[in-house]
C-alpha cells in the first residue's frame, strides 16, 4: 500500500468528520467557477464512452503549450502515465533523485527494474547538484526528476537541467521530468523544458491538472514526449479509455481559466512567505521551497500524530526514501487555514 | 490503436453532429435519476483526492454481492483491471476463446505473452463447447472467458462452466471470467460464479458499472478475486488513485437503484426479441444472444459504412479475432431507435 497525503477518508473513518488537510498539495482556491460549471453541465456525458483518443483535449493542450498534438498523451492522472511509461520501457536500471514523489520507485518496483537512488543531501538544502551528471551512464535506462521537487519544493538550476538533458541524450537515457508543480512557480513557464522537446527524443515531460486546478478527484494528467513515436507507443500502452468524459470536459474548461492560475500563483507566493515566517518563528528549519508546499524539520516526533488528533493532517516522511523522520511537508493554504496550523503547532510545542 | 464501438467523437469530427449509436453496448435508459443526482451533488468532491482504498464503494459492493470486502478490487473501468491483472501475472501462455472482447488479447500483447485462441465456431452458433477442457493444460497460465460473450451474446452452459473452473484449479490456470454483461440476462444472478469464489483461488470475476448503469464515461469497474492474496496483489499493482471521486459516488448511488436494473433488464428482453424478429425479417442471420446486443450476418459488405453516412453507428467485425467480415453487432436500444435502425437497413438492402 502506498503512503500518500490526502487520506481524508482514513481520517473520516476514524473520527467521523473531515480533517483540515495540509497533507495534499492542491490549489487553496478549490475548483474554479469555470470547471465547476463545466462539470455540472456535462453530467450526462457520463452516458457515453469517453473519446478514446482525447481529441479535443489534446488539441487544446497542444495549443496551450505550443507543441505538436501528436506528442501529447493524456492519462488517468499523472500517476497513470508514470506507471504506463515505466511498465512500457521496463528499464533494467533506473535512477531516481530522492527524496521525491514515491510513485516513481513504486512503478519501477512493479516493473522489476533495479532502482538506484541519487541522494539529495539534507545538509545542502536538498538541492540537486551536478554530481548527478556522473551518475547517469549508458547503463541508466531511465532518470526521474521532479521540478520543483516534491517534497522539498526545490527547483533545479536551469543550467544544470540543460546539461542533464544533454547527458541523457548522449547516454540514451529516458528522462521523465515531472513538472506537475511548476505552475505554482512564479517564472514557471520560462523554467519549463517543453521548448526543448523537439531536440530531445528521450525527454518526457509530465504535467497534471490535479494540483494547480484543485481537481485531484477527477484524475487528469498528461505527458508531452520528445518524439512522436514514443508518444504513440505510450498512447497504445494502455486500456482504451484511461480518461473519463468528465475529466476531459473539466480539463478543457480549466485551460480557459488563465485568471484562476494567476490568482493561485499570487496567493501561494504570499502565503508561502507567511507560512515560512510563521514556522521559522516557531523554531522550525524550513527548506526554501518554491512550490505550493513547504518542507520543515521539527524535533517533536509525534507532531503529525498530535495534529491529527486536533483534526489537522500533515505529511510525514513516511514513504519518502531518504527523508529522515524529523521532516514534515505542509501544503500552503489560505491565510485562515495557515494561521490555524501555526497556532496548533505552537500549542503542541510550547503549550501556547 | 484499438478498434471499439462508441466512437461518437470520430463521427462528430467528420460530420459535426452526434450519431445514433448502436456500436456501444450500454443500457438504453441512460443514467438513472439516482446516479444523476449523485453526480450533481458531488461535483465539489473533485477538489479532494479520491479515497485510494475505495473503502465506501468496496463495502457497498461486498454487501451487494455478499463477498468479503478484502476480495474486491476497484478500477478505472473493467478494462483497467484486465490490463493490471495481465501485466501483473505476465503469463507465458494464455488462452482466449474468440471472437471476444479484444482487450484481453491487447493486454496479453503488451505483456509479451503468447496468446493461443480457442475458436468459437460460426457453424455452432458461436457457443463454447467442451473441447475447451482439453485446451486448458498445465502450460495455460491464464484463460479468458466472457459470459455472456461479447460480441456473440451467447451464454456458457452452467454445467460446462463449473467443469472449466474445476479444470483451471487442477492446472493452476488463472481464469478471468468477464461477467460485465451478465446483469442484462434474466437469470443473471443465478448464473454468476461469484458464489464459487471461496473455493476457487484461481478465479477472478470481472464486473462493471459501465453497461448496466449506462455510465461508461465515468470509468468504473471491479474484480472479485478467489483469494485475498490475489486481490491484494492486484490492488497494489496500480497507480494509487485509479478510481475518481465522482465515479465512486456514482457507483454508490447506482447500487441503490435496483428498480432501474429491473427496468433495463425487462426492456432489453422485450426489445431484443423485437430486434431479432425485425433483423430476421430483413433476411439477416441473427445469433440467439442473451445480452443487450445482437450479432447478425449480412451479405452487404458496406452495411456499416452506409449506415454511418445516415448517422447510425454499428459495430463491424474489425478488431474481433476470428469473426468473419459479414458479421455485425448492434446494441439493443429503445423501440423508437430500433425501428430507425431496421428501417435504415431495409432501405440500404432493398431500397424501401
Amino acid at each position: 500500500m502506498s503512503v500518500h497525503g490526502g487520506d481524508w477518508a482514513g481520517f473520516q473513518t476514524e473520527y467521523s468528520m473531515l480533517p483540515l488537510d495540509f497533507s495534499a498539495n492542491i490549489s487553496p482556491l478549490g475548483l474554479s467557477e469555470g470547471v465547476k460549471e463545466a462539470l455540472l453541465s456535462s453530467v450526462e456525458d457520463a452516458e457515453h464512452y469517453p473519446d478514446a483518443q482525447c481529441r479535443a483535449l489534446k488539441e487544446a493542450l497542444a495549443n496551450h503549450h505550443d507543441v505538436p498534438q501528436s506528442t501529447v498523451v493524456c492519462g488517468n492522472g499523472a500517476a497513470d502515465l508514470i506507471f504506463r511509461l515505466v511498465l512500457m520501457l521496463r528499464p533494467h536500471r533506473a535512477l531516481v533523485a530522492v527524496p521525491t514523489f514515491s510513485e516513481y520507485e513504486n512503478a519501477l518496483r512493479l516493473s522489476g527494474s533495479a532502482t538506484e537512488v541519487f541522494p539529495l543531501r539534507e545538509e545542502k538544502g536538498f538541492i540537486l547538484t551536478e554530481d548527478i551528471l556522473d551518475a547517469v551512464t549508458e547503463q541508466t535506462e531511465m532518470l526521474f526528476l521532479c521540478n520543483p521537487n516534491n517534497p522539498t519544493g526545490r527547483l533545479i538550476s536551469q543550467e544544470l537541467l540543460l546539461r542533464i538533458v544533454q547527458r541523457c541524450e548522449e547516454t540514451g537515457t529516458y528522462l521523465l521530468l515531472d513538472e506537475c508543480f511548476l505552475d505554482f512557480v512564479r517564472d514557471g513557464e520560462e523554467r519549463s523544458l517543453l521548448r526543448l522537446l523537439p531536440s530531445s527524443p528521450h525527454l518526457v515531460i509530465l504535467r497534471a491538472f490535479t494540483k494547480i486546478y484543485a481537481m485531484p478527484g477527477l484524475r487528469l494528467g498528461y505527458a508531452v514526449c520528445g518524439s512522436e513515436s514514443l508518444a504513440s507507443r505510450l498512447e497504445a500502452f494502455s486500456q482504451p479509455w484511461p480518461v473519463s468524459s468528465l475529466a476531459m470536459k473539466a480539463g478543457l474548461a480549466a485551460l480557459k481559466d488563465e485568471n484562476y492560475v494567476n490568482q493561485v500563483r499570487a496567493l501561494v507566493a504570499q502565503e508561502r512567505a507567511f507560512l515560512t515566517d510563521g514556522l521559522t518563528g516557531l523554531g522550525m528549519r524550513v527548506v526554501p521551497g518554491e512550490a505550493n508546499f513547504l518542507l520543515f524539520s521539527c524535533m517533536e516526533q509525534a507532531l503529525a500524530e498530535k495534529l491529527r488528533s486536533e483534526g489537522i493532517l500533515l505529511r510525514t516522511s513516511a514513504g519518502f526514501t531518504g527523508l529522515p523522520a524529523c521532516w514534515y511537508r505542509t501544503a500552503v493554504k489560505t491565510r485562515r487555514d495557515n494561521e490555524i496550523l501555526l497556532q496548533a503547532i505552537g500549542r503542541i510545542l510550547y503549550g501556547s
